[in-house]
């Protein structure tokens, strides 16, 4: 390892002058260097072994397409006043109607299940070529529609294109990319050490993953409807499963298209396009669906309070539920923190990105130090009076931030602030919902600048999910670390310094599920498993434990010889001749294997041998 | 591996020509040989590392020691109808009174989380040298009093020494021990491949585990006193929590003692004794303890019906739950199984140990084939009707099988066998309730074989947990499987045959958490992480899984060099100056990362320079 980096260093000194500061410029370099090397290895070696990539077509609604003129809904909302089984779908940007859909009912739910189920029979039998095959055909679909996906994410949740680029396409590409990757090594039989004792020196264990025996479910939030869509579908899919998904109320139009994606390449690969079943209901018939006996696993992405439904309901069935529920993240800037500009630049996307309703948005801007906070703040003023919201798919000026999901939440939030500014907080922009003149039907809430905070002040300790940038100032690295820790979730953290004894200490200290060192969110992109700690939920998606967690982990001990097989030792063979025989041999057999005396296994063996016949 | 094997196989046959049906010498030989070196090489290097082992004592009470004559209760109980507070314990062998225990309740439940939660902030920054110290004391203690352990697991439980020694110590030496091998390994940073994305290469992704933010609890079964309670509390302290046993209104009395041996090894190490702490309550006050929002995991080890409640009050507190819910194991005897005398006294250990009270006992045992099944039938037979029953600490005979914890279940199960009976199956022992002569108190089951069950009799649909030997006649290896399957639960499953692609496919087709070739419950032993699917719950404990599962896993990503850090390029920093600009570079972000081919990476690297100023 250490030569390798030796080698590294080495390399980029020589070649690349401008490293320190040009990260895009290493970039460059990076790829020009090693995509003709790893095309070379790939194509000729092992392209022949994979099954070709298919490509396929999904129509793009014209309610996606630039210059669509959608009627604009006079106070939109997801109720139809007429009829209550009806879930409308419309733009958050615009207010546009997009569409209506009948709320799933019991018969239906049924009938995904069974639909699935069927399609499951076949495809966990699968091999890991034809999941692949899936897999990449779906990358390269998503790579070449780009703008069409991100155009149908923007239209139903009202965030920007290049929200919609980052945090829809890129981590989808890197999830799929990542599991071609690594994702069969990943589920290969996994050996374990045998059993401590050297009497038993011959038995193998083995973990062995295996598709579930019902099907996978995944109540997803509607922050990236692409996203977090694909994500629970990609994993199941690798992992030979079936899968229901439950997408959000607010964002049917959108998941829709979506999932026709991925029932389109299934039929382009010759499988089963009910594999992956799209479900969507008022909350009345959650519960039927989160009990049924059919699944074998719930994740739940979404808020606290839905989640203790989810459980209970789950409890019904008895079927295991991964939580994530939200977090309200601290992003600490040491005293040491060195280019204060560009970490203003990484507090900016990571607090503004999908108008802040990001589980693992920046919620609270902790920075240790007058000098950095006075310097940081002011950075920040003068970024964030700069922002400018509106719907930029369909507009041609320049637009930074989107719109916000629902107008509900906007009076909570102001009042959030208010309050904070009573305790002692100060608002430097923003602070409260935004009308905007060409889309007066649009949820926006201006972005917001909120300082002087304290970790008591309600804005401090409630998840906002909104763009509202919170900055608290704290004395030392403990005093942020304890502020870090003030509240009752634990989702992901980022600490931003130069030295790495004291990086490392606020990683540790930390009570989170996911710390980033110097950066933003990068643990989520680099497919470690995800998963919060506290309120933040339990369990986790992604990365090893998030494919294997969707598996039937088998433990399988078999013997290492065909020649040495366990026979019941005489002594203890029902019936027993001699029960003192019997106990001097079992309590031998304990001494010869784990007693740390030489002399006391010594004895334990002629014992053992004394007794044994 | 190959190479290790050649040099075994001609080892072996060098040196032990009786390998091949004489397990006990080859136990020997490998006993003699790797003692020395091993202790050659830990005293000598390793050993000088590692905390002295302490000793202590623990008062061991006269209601375990030889010839105790202790009052029998008239009806044994748990319930004294004097007073609805207490729960009484007694000796199911011989209804001996053993002591009355005050039910707790919610201030006391209280009392012991806040200790525990107290006596946690030390221990969760212990170093692994003190928590293997500790460990390590605690198993020199059990191989020194494995008699006074047994006698006092008998006396509460009503098994036999044996029993007890193979079920209760053993298996909890080779825990400590192995985690004591491999626990420090497991618990230390695990690395993972970072991002597939090549521009992303200079991230590092790393897992963390620490002490959980709260309390390890366990609800444990009664089956094994010792093993079930010393299992949960040695993974909690050495993952550097502390944790409250919830031991089953059963086996109260014996709890009390041998929760008294931890607390005096940690005293004795220097650590405080509040780290464990064992509860009982009445089911009326348990979910007062499991929805409590100190608990940050717990482990359930009991029945279905009771899981509903403990699941559905961890989600007031949404705390994670593992259960474990017992199973219907089965073992199959493929068509060439050879040594059948061999696998015979397998079967009987397997059913009979513990009286067939065991979560992983055998409960179906499938023979493939007209002359397997008629040769083992028969085998089988002679051995069960030698049986004998009692309470071997109590009385000088042989003694092979023991009581059962309750007679509450005797007519349900004599209900099943009849009715199973009716359906075509036939008793060819026992079937019924027995009346000891010298214990009339006590509570006991004949040792039953029943035959020509069939998949659909109740006797092979639910779980016994008594010592019912029921066997089932398959046709071939398929209905071998589609036998085993053919119910709810999905705990554990033994296989035994001579080929090994056979076997295999038997492995991979069992719709089970666990399986064993060649051998019973080894897969147990062998510190694989242990769980059930279907009926039999989720999650698991033991192994590495188990340990990790005790912890924070911390998603941990950081830069690999000084001097390359992520910074937000320049197109999409805020205020985004050009969003077509701004739109090109990301796409091709994606493109250049993902596509699959080397001309469109190309072409994006292009673009991506175009765009990037």
């Amino acid at each position: 390892m250490a030569f390798v980096q030796l080698y590294i260093d080495e390399f980029l000194s020589l070649n690349s002058p401008s490293y320190v500061s040009n990260y895009i410029s290493i970039s460059f370099f990076t790829l020009a260097l090693t995509i003709l090397s790893s095309f070379f290895i790939k194509f000729i070696f092992f392209n022949n072994k994979e099954l070709p990539i298919v490509s396929f077509d999904v129509q793009i609604p014209e309610e996606a397409k630039p210059h669509w003129k959608g009627k604009r809904l006079p106070i939109p909302s997801l109720i139809d006043p007429n009829n209550p089984e009806i879930i409308q779908s419309y733009c958050p940007a615009t207010g546009q109607y997009l569409g209506s859909f009948t709320s799933f009912n019991k018969t239906q739910i049924d009938q995904s299940i069974n639909e699935a189920l069927d399609a499951k029979k076949e495809w966990s039998n699968s091999t890991f070529k034809q999941r692949k095959r899936v897999l990449r055909s779906l990358s390269e679909y998503i790579l070449k529609n780009q703008h069409s996906i991100a155009r149908v994410a923007c239209r139903d949740s009202g965030k920007t294109m290049i929200d919609a680029s980052m945090g829809e396409i890129f981590v989808t590409l890197e999830k799929i990319n990542w599991i071609l990757k690594h994702g069969e090594r990943i589920l290969n039989n996994s050996n374990r050490p045998g059993p401590s004792n050297l009497l038993m020196f011959y038995k193998k264990a083995q973990i062995r993953y295996y598709p579930l025996n019902g099907l996978c479910a995944a109540l997803i939030s509607w922050n990236y409807p692409f996203h977090n869509l694909m994500g629970p579908i990609i994993a199941s899919i690798f992992t030979g499963n079936a899968i229901i998904i439950k997408c959000s109320e607010s964002v049917i139009w959108s998941s829709n298209i979506f999932i026709k994606i991925v029932k389109n390449c299934l039929i382009a690969c010759n499988q089963n396009p009910n594999l992956v079943q799209l479900i969507y209901t008022w909350p009345n018939v959650a519960d039927y669906f989160t009990s049924h006996p059919s699944l074998s696993h719930i994740t739940f992405i979404g808020s606290r309070p839905v989640a203790h439904h989810v459980v209970k309901a789950a409890s019904v069935s008895l079927t295991p539920v991964v939580l994530e529920l939200g977090g309200k993240d601290p992003f600490i800037v040491l005293e040491d923190a060195k280019n204060l500009d560009q970490i203003a630049s990484i507090i900016m996307r990571g607090s503004f990105q999908s108008a802040g309703q990001n589980c693992i948005g920046i919620e609270r801007v902790i920075i240790v130090g007058d000098k950095n906070y006075n310097y940081l703040s002011n950075i920040l003023f003068e970024k964030v009076k700069l922002l400018r919201l509106g719907s930029d798919i369909d507009q041609l000026e320049e637009i930074d931030m989107g719109a916000i999901i629902t107008n509900q939440r906007f009076e909570d939030l102001e009042l959030r602030l208010k309050k904070s500014v009573e305790k002692g907080a100060k608002i430097l922009y923003g602070g409260h919902k935004y009308n905007h003149p060409n889309y007066p039907q649009g949820h926006y809430f201006s972005p917001t600048l909120i300082v002087d905070v304290t970790k008591d002040m309600d804005i401090a300790t409630e998840e906002n999910f909104a763009p509202i940038l919170t900055i608290l100032k704290a004395d030392d690295t403990n005093d942020a670390i304890e502020i870090a820790n003030s509240n009752e979730y634990g989702l992901g953290a980022s600490v931003f310094g130069e030295n790495w004894k004291n990086l490392n200490f606020v990683v540790d200290s930390l009570k989170s599920g996911n710390v980033a060192v110097n950066d933003f969110a990068t643990f989520y992109l680099c497919q470690l498993p995800f998963g919060g700690c506290k309120g933040s939920g339990y369990g986790k998606f992604n990365g090893e434990e998030g494919l294997r967690g969707l598996c039937i982990e088998k433990s399988v001990c078999y013997d290492k010889f065909p020649f040495i097989k366990t026979q019941i030792p005489k002594p203890i063979d029902y019936p027993i001749n001699d029960e003192k025989k019997a106990w001097n041999f079992v309590s031998s057999l304990s001494v010869s294997g784990y007693s740390t005396s030489l002399w006391s296994r010594a004895k334990s063996v002629v014992t053992l041998a004394k007794n044994a016949s």
